[in-house]
């Protein structure tokens, strides 16, 4: 099955959930950091550790509730060397339990920089006649402001290899209008950027009819998640920052039409449910991280 | 001495070049990647043996001629856990041997996910009560598409750290213009960036006159250049894409001005200048290097 057809079929049959992982090392309970603390050979060992554990317990508390997530890199690499493994690691875990990963990554550039990325991340890479993919993700979080040089190299390896690329439209940080709400003739900078994300969608369709490239688009406000909806109708839109509250529930209902929908992410209220409540100990955590799940599928659910 | 004063006078006082590191496998000469092959214990340790002796090589080639290098992280990356090593080895060295590194990596990111990396490349990290800073570089390529939320972060460890970072304003790509020249009142996106970056230099200014707030322009022709300098009179202009070819150099000229300079790169030009000409062998790798900045020294001396 096409990749398209696959996070398109999740997204509706089963679940628009996307279940951010973001791992911060002080808030991952001490007996998980203790244990690896104990195993490691240093302290930045340690880290890799605790994040592949923490990793790994977000995949189990997904089971059966959600099928998509999103490892969001700055928190790997702020360890160096070491993050490395520990991302490796939870790929490697989401792929065995059929889980969709799209590595939030937000960065681009040109010609064959940007094919270098394309091929690190979405390909095969080759090296002294060996190929290795293990590597390989599901889809990427891109920037446009370098234009279509930086979208091709990955729309290539997206068609050949059958992966996807979600392009930062809008984003819902309180300063993105600075850029993004700039006045371009009649309409907004990320108007523009909506309409050269539906051009670059056209001339990728290929065989897929749903091809490749998609959106990311803050849940800000309704009028202005219509509107997008209304410039780019066959993309799947990615959106960050759910929250709980009635408004940004509202605006969500605009990004999903009949035929295409869209994928609703959350990141450290499912992460960091155990320490939100109570009720729970330091050895609840997957249990709070699924129930925090399954609240947000309901309220989902209820529109 | 702050950092913005020793990039200024170095690039005042002993050369505004910038040697790009972009390690590409195929165009490393044999016998390093058979001695690398020998020495690894798998196909991807040997590309970062190979790789690392790559940076040093050209680390050397620079010596009493450039001071400052800019390593392009995609290059690394495409090799998964492998490619940090790589370059935490080439960082260590450039070091060591007084060389100033700028991480060319052209992302961004907003609040806790930004800070994180700002951490990771421009400041200490801490795990377990432990300190590591053997991992930080002078300076970031970054992009502005999110606002300001996304420059603070890196401003505050610029601040506090004595760091520099350099915002994504014009590139030279030939699809540029598809998104930074759209017009925006009387005058084209990528000036309004520029207008972003002054305002950012302004607020962070402290003590140190220079900030450390300065911008990516790609010299692609003179009355641009010349109109953005004058929108950011106190930047230092990081020039990438840098052609011996008259066109282009008339347009560098506009990048300097007698109280700050501007940096030009060359990367591939210098990297693989052993397999532009005959006369050189493969053992002539370094020496290569060596000549192509030696002219690529007479030449901007000459304008």
């Amino acid at each position: 099955m096409h990749f398209a057809d696959k996070i398109i079929k999740t997204s509706i049959d089963l679940s628009p959930i996307c279940v951010g992982i973001d791992p911060v090392l002080e808030k991952i309970p001490e007996h998980i950091k203790k244990a690896a603390l104990e195993e490691a050979w240093n302290e930045l060992d340690a880290v890799t550790i605790a994040f592949a554990e923490f990793g790994m317990w977000m995949i189990d508390a997904m089971q059966w509730l959600a099928w998509i997530c999103k490892p969001q890199i700055a928190f790997f690499e702020k360890y160096w060397s070491y993050w490395v493994r520990a991302y490796e690691e939870i790929v490697s875990y989401a792929k065995k339990n059929d889980i969709i990963v799209i590595t939030d990554w937000k960065r681009n550039d040109i010609g064959t920089t940007a094919e270098a990325y394309a091929q690190g991340y979405l390909d095969k890479i080759s090296a002294f006649g060996k190929e290795f993919s293990e590597f390989q993700v599901d889809a990427l979080t891109i920037n446009p402001y370098l234009g279509t040089d930086s979208i091709k190299p990955f729309l290539d390896v997206c068609k050949s290899n059958d992966k996807g690329i979600f392009v930062l439209v809008k984003t819902s940080n309180p300063s993105a209008y600075e850029i993004q709400d700039l006045p371009i003739w009649d309409e907004l900078l990320c108007e523009e950027i909506a309409r050269l994300v539906s051009t670059w969608w056209q001339e990728y369709l290929g065989e897929n009819y749903y091809s490749s490239v998609w959106a990311v688009i803050g849940a800000t406000n309704w009028e202005d998640v219509k509107y997008l909806r209304s410039l780019m109708p066959n993309q799947i839109f990615l959106v960050p920052g759910y929250w709980a509250q009635w408004g940004s529930l509202e605006t969500i209902k605009y990004c999903f039409v009949d035929w295409i929908w869209a994928i609703i992410n959350s990141s450290r209220n499912i992460n960091y449910a155990y320490l939100s409540n109570n009720k729970y100990s330091d050895n609840d955590y997957i249990e709070a991280s699924r129930e925090e799940i399954i609240t947000m599928r309901n309220i989902l659910k209820s529109i």
